[in-house]
């Protein structure tokens, strides 16, 4: 029986990221009917950034709508969820003008991510990116976080923090008072720098953001890969910071010895001895499995908008990209 | 036999703060015949602020040698020793167009600072402000320097630093993964905020310098000393953080049980619990002893002229609010 995706009943999930936007839209049976993206759509003051925030969002729900054969201009949906980074502040009343929905959801970009990261189940997920963050939701749905409070107070083994280490045992070796390491030459070649107190220097302008700087993470996997005491130590230091903010939400949302999903997501996990540390160390409590993400959290809006719905159901036809 | 002021040779020390500049004036045997304070002189670039940097330093200079008895308009001084908060950079240049010397030395603030805190003697300084930095001049007047690395990559054991360990633990009481601890309700109290997660925000914002939020350092100090168990190990440990760089120093410029004199500055050191802990800490390295400077910094920068003129004088007549 053809479902008829003109007059059906169509969920809609978007991510609204600092980078980039994507949407995707399901029918009333958790089948994922199209995706697409837009453009970044954080930081909505200011006409110019409202505009921009209307176009990605636009843009990104049009064309999922045109690929699912509902049309580019479909505005009414039964339910959706959208997450943004940078949380859902001033943003719910510029989605309401665009689109009507019976239920909507305006929340922030770590929950989408635990949704899609858990498939919708209980869990929790360490999110290590520039920064880090941790959140968790339990069967009763309870939901607690850990962490996440940006590079002055925290954000421990998120890449920043992973290279400011190495920026502060290079230093450390060149004034003198801290061991041999590879990681001060690896910086130096990257970067350009005569010195690590160049360095030092240069990460407090605005042509080093922090977002630049952390992409100079992979330099610490390298040296650690290569044998190099220093960098292996900060990534064990990294790979235990987000393991002690996983524990803080377990202990918060889940009983001693239950079955507990942990997801990690992140750049930094892409470093094989921080991803198996952090692992190991989590997979420490009894009942608590580790593992990459079941899905994006796109995904997870959509899963949101359906559970917002009171519908219980399991994606399917999850482009893979999404997973 | 009465000394003539008016055609002796006259040394000069400046020391150029963010908020006010000192200048001392003496004679050639060591004797300090005035000193006068006036505005700050950071931040020279820009019309309006050289002219600020003019009349500061030409302000306190004309009052020092006025009260000396040398006439407001003196330009010609046998040595001079000008030490910049924020380094030398540029400075030198609009120095020489005030006045002349016959020797000038034109450095940063920690390095008068360390003069006139061993009174010119070998030694470290250990500075514990907002920030944290540590330098060291040995007899053979070889030096070296730790620390100092601002407040992303470094400080630690400085008064921000503190205030920052002090918010992390008040995050870890409300996010329900940390010790109780009175920090949390004194830094509520003493800000109006509801909550650290409020707080957390509020410091990321320009309402919040960091000079500001240092000056919370205070209420680590009160809540140690009614036996806060949390304040007591983050004056432990900032007492150890200050204690390594000072070992980082020692370690380059003295030899194993020889004696060094370390000074110890800067408001952090108010604190006894901090300041006994660091003192201990130092002083387990034999031939070590840890005390209050002998004198500030701008008698520092007046030491400093005498040695590159070669005289090796002490300090007769230091005002007390130089010691």
């Amino acid at each position: 029986m053809p479902y008829d995706r003109a007059v059906g009943r169509i969920y809609l999930g978007v991510d609204g990221g600092q980078s980039a936007t994507t949407a995707m839209v399901g029918d009333g049976e958790g089948n994922v009917l199209g995706r697409a993206k837009g453009g970044p759509c954080n930081h909505v003051s200011g006409e110019e950034a409202r505009e921009r925030f209307v176009t990605a969002i636009g843009g990104a729900v049009g064309e999922a709508c045109e690929r699912a054969g509902l049309g580019r201009d479909r505005r009414a949906f039964a339910g959706g969820c959208f997450g943004f980074s940078g949380g859902p502040a001033d943003k719910r009343a510029l989605v309401e003008e665009m689109f009507s929905f019976e239920r909507l959801t305006v929340t922030h970009d770590g929950w989408i991510a635990l949704a899609g990261a858990t498939a919708g189940e209980a869990g929790i997920i360490a999110i290590g990116g520039t920064g880090s963050i941790c959140f968790g939701r339990n069967a009763q749905g309870r939901t607690a976080r850990a962490g996440g409070w940006g590079y002055v107070f925290g954000d421990e083994g998120g890449a920043f923090d992973l290279v400011r280490g190495a920026l502060r045992a290079g230093l450390r070796m060149e004034e003198g008072w801290g061991p041999e390491t590879a990681l001060r030459g690896r910086l130096m070649e990257a970067t350009g720098a005569a010195s690590m107190n160049d360095l030092l220097h240069w990460w407090y302008t605005p042509d080093w953001p922090r977002s630049r700087v952390a992409k100079l993470a992979v330099l610490v996997d390298e040296a650690a890969t290569e044998g190099d005491a220093v960098a292996r130590e900060l990534l064990a230091g990294a790979a235990q910071s987000l393991a002690t903010i996983v524990g803080a939400v377990r202990g918060q949302l889940f009983a001693a010895g239950e079955k507990v999903r942990v997801a990690y997501v992140g750049g930094v996990f892409r470093s094989g001895p921080l991803r198996e540390r952090f692992r190991m160390l989590t997979e420490l409590s009894e009942g608590v499995t580790a593992g990459p993400p079941a899905y994006g959290p796109a995904a997870g809006a959509l899963l949101e908008a359906y559970r917002e719905a009171g519908l219980q159901v399991r994606l399917k036809n999850v482009p893979e990209i999404e997973k």
